[in-house]
């Protein structure tokens, strides 16, 4: 949480005096090496003993960054790791898709609404409400299940450069009465000489950061921590009315209170990287770091040398491809918490010595998905009714494809809904794209969700699926990235549908779809446009040349002259695009990559006696681009074909087993 | 070197049997993991020590292997580090290039010419060349400077997954006579029993492998080394008549006569992963595993636990972005070698106020770049002489175009040298790539040079340098990847050099360039064809929509008819596609992303008073892509615009200096 206080505190410490360090705590520090050589041997964590860390974590970009100190956390990691997060709804929702896809062995994640126990902390006076998150690090010896003796607790915005068991070896050395191992804050904020008539809270010394916190439950448990901590935030709050930095305030208060709590961490288990600390002068003396806290997560600047390396230590993970944690610990399986979970794909299903083993195992793999990666803030308007017939646009993409996001944001300014299929490295340029980019780094009503690479198959409808799922409008228009709507499509759509009674039946407005072959198109404005283009041969409609039945069904002839809304008739091979409501069956995932992805979908939609409206006024123009590498692969592979039409037999069957009605048979 | 003779090392070791260990191995063994523990605590490496390590490395293949292994090890280390490379010229030129730019602060890079000592082994019977390098590893004691007294020696296929400073301080327990330190052998080779009359070299129990040696070179010199192994290894051919296992076959020899030379290292410091070996006892025991040795880099399959395991371990560094190893170690800054080569890039030319910083920067960046990423193989041919005429097709690539490599090997038979603009994850991507694709696979007379990924601009024409550094051929055809060659131009422009005196005087020939507005383009294949669908409107004249100044001195109305070849004169904004020849001054690295990166070029050849002369029965057409991100960049971004005219400006005047010409303004 020290992230999202940030913007106060480095404003606050940003100047940098010295002073004498606190006599007490000149003592208790001693020689860091020596220290450190003498705990790495005295205190070995056994074999497959595991550790127990605590987070809180609250709003979309907390669970991002969250994201790489787990990924530096398990890359370094020999241990069982039992996680246990604090989380608000939202990052609820992303983390426990996130952790459910990722299926890390030897890895449990368990979950705690904070909205259980924000009480306890909600009364505190504070500058903002990211800093009631800030402050729920106090009621975790309440919070968490009393059987959990000792936890690790971590900031988001720290990064694991070592192995973790190190730091849970330090409990070992924790005394009697010391039941919070803590790091020495490394700025000068609690020495209280920052400006005239700086004030911080209580605290012994220059204070401590509370980013990494060895906490001994049980001995907080046993002095009865909800009663003292809060008795003495009572008591300072009265002349200090608020705190400044959020939870750090309270604890500083408390030890200060009561030094015999506290256990000193060598410094380089907290390495404060705000502006103008002193964690100079820990990070050069020691010969090694094990944490580092981005306490200000600024841009680096390139010249200097020290924050070339901590940004590079830091990119390391951020683009670290994630899939290639799901490695076993060796000789820890008792440990595996769920056979099945821990396992991302199932390959006892499939049998290995079919030829098309590879198409068949798309449908079983556990992709790993973060969703809404970036923030997501969308509103149904609902006063005046209108969220009634409101509809988001639902499509898939990869990199390649990018570059679309905006010109689509510029046709169409109600919610959409995108799955992204990208590495790691690629989510980054993708942040980076989103943030440059005047269009969208404003829009908030784009839900973005990454779903991360695997195998070599693009699967298509699990995307769909995924951005399909998470729409909350009551109504989806299923598109694919390559097209364009024509511009005011979104109003039109919510008037077409109120006057339609879209609510009634089983309904898929069809939205005409042409196609341009040129790079420069000067796009129709109107139905009169799009008409004038399609007599001169500028457009055409779509997959005219090469797939005509994929949109015949849409009696384009018909509809040059149409001005009103007309049924058509479902079609082998018909592939519209459509608007339907959220509820939808989802597309099959047996079909990957290149070819049937929508067809099945439509041929379902028929199967359920969905009727086909096609809109006289509503179009959508295919933009050119070259070829993807799924249909390059179609053309180049045989076997392809083969598993395809394989896969094609086997859904018909499956279909006519469900609905209890035959299909043409396809080609 | 282990890698190359692996083919036939699987096959020999294929069969498991276990066997009562040696009697001396079994003592000197004990529990490994007490031994650990002591030995970390106990040999600890002080700080800034430097890290000696050497290997031996040749060909394309091993220099890939090896960079996973540097990789490996910069991502562990806080030392400094020496490395000592024993090399082929292949390999020489690969690696001196690539360490050069890589420039990695506290490491410094040694090369040793092998055929410098290959003498020295090259008497030993061995089975196939690559053996040779194999048994380099002999030579060391001599090869090596005097004043190294001791060295790490690993082979190219080892990954290291915890800090080598560990290993090295494996030494201080190395006693009196023990100069070699090695990890025991994991498979059943040397107990001779794998079948019938399998006759393996002597050797103590299990034998050793020699993929991880400590190296004492004192001791070995002291001992007189060269002559040692020398009469063990003459005397055992008399019987062997040949090496099984290169240098490993020997060591094991000298070890048996001289067990005492030997120190034992614990097994998890080279964990042999050929088939069927015992290392799995190695690695479920152990809580951590310190270096990985791909004995049999075969594709491991999925469904093996273990096998993902050290799959995701060794994708770790393979897919690493090496830029971010270039962080400095703190406080050991007196080791830096040379403070100039430490910089990748130079910011002290620069002034950063300036508000074309970022584009200026540009030409200063060393990118990291791998030359003969794979295996290139390309003899002129010379019998007849018309490698006197012989031309190499230059251009340079990012992912996006990947696909385009296939056809244009198509549509040209003689050598290629490209340049490829990548991530390290990306280089991954395109070796599978062709790997997989058949055109590819086999051509040995492509030469593809990786530049990694740096910045946010495409140094189009420092990549246009790379490849047109590599080329041997006397000529070159400077081309873009988006275009094909007609078929047959190869051939072609061979007879029509010799016809037209190439080789006097400055001489460029320019090959005219027809645009694809469509993606079913069918590829003219004649000129006759070509005027025809020119005629028709299937194509254009290359960009006669956007930038007609581009290629219209190239006088295409003239070239409908023309039969013979016919000069131009230069007009500004030209910049066709020529052949000339490959001492061609080289592109200008101011201009990076789009814009006037060719037509500096052509200004360039004009100042140089070079010819254009037209070829009549020669073209290449430009197929469909969507437009470039760079592109994209350049619409949207007015200070892009900006830059590009202050460079424009800058080059021009540069350009008047030199040549004492000067040139009409360009716009």
């Amino acid at each position: 949480m020290r992230q999202e206080v940030d913007g106060m505190k480095s404003v606050h410490e940003g100047v940098l005096t010295l002073h004498k360090p606190h006599p007490l705590v000149a003592d208790q520090r001693g020689n860091i090496d020596e220290m450190e050589s003498k705990l790495t041997t005295e205190a070995a964590v056994s074999k497959c003993e595991v550790i127990q860390v605590a987070i809180v974590c609250a709003g979309h970009n907390s669970s991002r960054s969250m994201v790489t100190l787990i990924k530096s956390m398990l890359f370094y990691r020999k241990n069982p790791l039992h996680l246990h997060l604090i989380t608000d709804a939202k990052a609820h929702l992303i983390l426990s898709t996130l952790f459910d896809t990722w299926s890390i062995p030897q890895m449990e994640v368990s979950f705690y609404l904070a909205d259980n126990v924000v009480s306890e902390v909600s009364w505190i006076p504070n500058k903002h409400y990211s800093g009631v998150y800030g402050l729920l690090k106090l009621t975790l010896p309440k919070a968490l299940p009393s059987s959990l003796r000792k936890v690790i607790v971590l900031d988001t915005d720290v990064t694991f450069a070592t192995d973790i068991a190190q730091l849970w070896a330090l409990f070992q050395n924790m005394k009697s009465d010391q039941a919070l191992g803590l790091v020495e804050n490394q700025s000068d904020w609690y020495l209280g000489k920052l400006w005239k008539n700086h004030r911080p809270w209580p605290a012994l010394g220059r204070g401590y950061n509370t980013g990494v916190i060895l906490m001994d439950l049980s001995k907080l448990r046993s002095m009865n921590w909800p009663h003292l901590w809060r008795m003495i935030a009572e008591r300072d709050l009265q002349t200090m009315l608020s705190t400044s930095l959020a939870d750090q305030d309270i604890f500083n208060a408390v030890l200060q209170q009561n030094p015999r709590m506290l256990h000193e961490i060598p410094c380089h288990w907290n390495v404060q990287l705000s502006d103008n600390t002193r964690s100079e002068s820990c990070y050069t003396e020691v010969a090694d770091l094990k944490v580092i806290h981005w306490n200000s997560p600024k841009k680096l600047r390139v010249k200097n040398k020290h924050a070339e390396f901590f940004r590079n230590l830091h990119l390391t993970f951020l683009e670290y491809d994630g899939n290639l944690l799901r490695r076993e610990l060796f000789g820890c399986s008792n440990y595996s918490t769920n056979k099945q979970a821990s396992s991302y794909i199932n390959h006892e299903q499939i049998n290995e010595d079919d030829a098309c083993y590879e198409f068949r195992c798309v449908k079983y793999i556990k992709y790993r998905t973060h969703l809404f990666y970036l923030d997501y803030d969308y509103e149904q308007e609902s006063s005046d009714g209108s969220s009634e017939w409101d509809v988001t646009l639902v499509a898939q993409l990869s990199m390649d494809r990018l570059q679309m996001i905006e010109s689509l944001a510029k046709h169409w300014e109600g919610p959409i809904s995108l799955a992204l299929y990208m590495s790691d490295t690629e989510a980054q340029q993708f942040l980076s794209f989103v943030i440059s980019c005047e269009t969208l780094a404003n829009r908030k009503n784009i839900g973005y969700h990454v779903v991360y690479k695997e195998g070599s198959l693009y699967p298509i409808n699990f995307l769909r699926n995924v951005a399909l799922g998470q729409v909350t409008t009551p109504y989806v228009f299923l598109l694919d990235i390559d097209f364009l709507p024509m511009l005011g499509l979104y109003p039109y759509l919510k008037r077409v549908m109120s006057n339609l009674h879209m609510s009634e039946g089983n309904k898929a407005l069809v939205i005409p779809a042409f196609e341009s072959l040129r790079y420069r198109l000067n796009f129709p404005k109107t139905k009169a446009d799009l008409l004038k283009m399609l007599d001169v041969g500028d457009l055409f409609t779509f997959r005219y040349h090469v797939w005509p039945k994929g949109h015949a069904a849409s009696d384009y002839p018909k509809w040059r002259s149409a001005t009103t809304p007309y049924k058509v008739n479902w079609e082998q091979d018909f592939e519209p695009y459509v608007v339907v409501r959220r509820d939808v069956p989802e597309f099959d995932l047996r079909f990957a990559g290149f070819g049937w992805n929508k067809v099945s979908h439509t041929m379902e939609l028929e199967a359920q006696n969905y009727q086909f409206i096609v809109l006289p006024n509503a179009f959508v123009v295919h933009m050119p681009h070259a070829p993807s590498l799924d249909i390059a692969k179609y053309r180049a592979n045989p076997l392809y074909k083969r598993c395809l039409d394989t896969l094609k037999s086997e859904f018909m069957s499956d279909l006519s087993i469900k609905y209890g009605k035959t299909f043409p048979v396809g080609n």
